[in-house]
């Protein structure tokens, strides 16, 4: 293997660190894991980690932010490989019941939330990353919306919010009792990016179909 | 006054501590609030608590109970206040903006859920609790859908999932960033309860009009 150059190296070191901290924090919870356990997991010193993370909430943000790429990765990936809405929604079913509640994540972002509570820097980093999300969350119902050809019945980021209130909501929920099922949320989309075309339960006389 | 019989006086004092654990564990979070600090605050001895509850959880699954209940009733008595439903909606969207991402509610529910991370038992309260906040949003979605007189496009349980989940994410993230509008609940609530009607936005030829 090719030898690192130094920057090389700090970058890998860093990645490595966030993501042996993602893995902890979600198995274990954010507050139970301390920085020396992440050091030791990740077969570094605590000096790396300190060199790296000025504080624990800021390897927390970088965890979070992590998570939220990889879930949105996936999310578009599924959208993309569909040919159909049916085909997206039903990848999109498959993955929001595997994944919405999940107990790791979801206790993950509400513990955060937590800590933010008394630190108004914490909680201006959760701001800025909460318009992120809601950003890609637009951005994937306007892609569905595009494969229907309809126009949304609201804007993109109204639409997105409504959905990740509801993907937040059910998250609580599952994550609480894992019986309820996600199906909602894929039904809240196909209602959202189908609504131009009427309710499904109203057929329209044929007379007046264009 | 009256003088209190024995047991009147014990429910006073069980009230009494549930109501003084709910100001301190809404103000400053579950885990920073002792039993010594709830004791010393509703100006009672150590010992009041701890015959009262067994634990800290159940005290803290009585606040839950009580926080739920007077939610309720407000929303309750606002629908029953309500003559059109437009006026109920109003009414509505008035407490949901004062109510929804109360930050000391909603990183309670969060926190409490957290804690039950690795406690079976008080998992099995939450997932009772829920099914009993369930219930009573479906019974507050059938009152609205009366008031309009068409029937839900889905089961009440099912709608009240979907704007149960939409108020718990919608907390959520109020709770974090509170210039998120709390609009999208009371619009998902006029959607549901006259999605028969069909979608405002579609005019329908007047020839077909029954």
């Amino acid at each position: 293997m090719a030898r690192l150059t130094r920057s090389e190296s700090q970058a890998r070191t860093r990645a490595d660190l966030i993501a042996t901290a993602r893995d902890l924090f979600l198995a274990e919870g954010y507050a139970k894991t301390s920085l020396e356990r992440v050091a030791e997991e990740a077969g570094y010193s605590k000096g790396a980690v300190y060199s790296n993370f000025r504080t624990k909430k800021e390897l927390g943000l970088e965890v979070l932010g992590l998570i939220h790429t990889t879930k949105f990765q996936e999310v578009t990936d599924l959208i993309a490989a569909g040919d159909t809405l049916e085909d997206q929604l039903e990848r999109f079913q498959e993955w929001a019941e595997r994944t919405i509640g999940d107990v790791g994540w979801t206790l993950l972002e509400f513990e955060f939330a937590t800590v933010a509570r008394d630190d108004p820097e914490l909680q201006a980093a959760l701001v800025s990353s909460l318009g992120m999300v809601r950003g890609a969350v637009a951005a994937q119902v306007q892609s569905l919306a595009d494969t229907v050809g309809i126009p949304l019945p609201m804007s993109a980021q109204d639409a997105a919010s409504a959905i990740l209130s509801m993907g937040i909501g059910l998250g609580m929920q599952r994550a609480i009792d894992p019986s309820i099922p996600a199906g909602l949320i894929t039904d809240a989309l196909r209602l959202l990016v189908t609504f131009g075309d009427g309710p499904p339960r109203r057929a329209q006389p044929s007379a007046v179909t264009p």
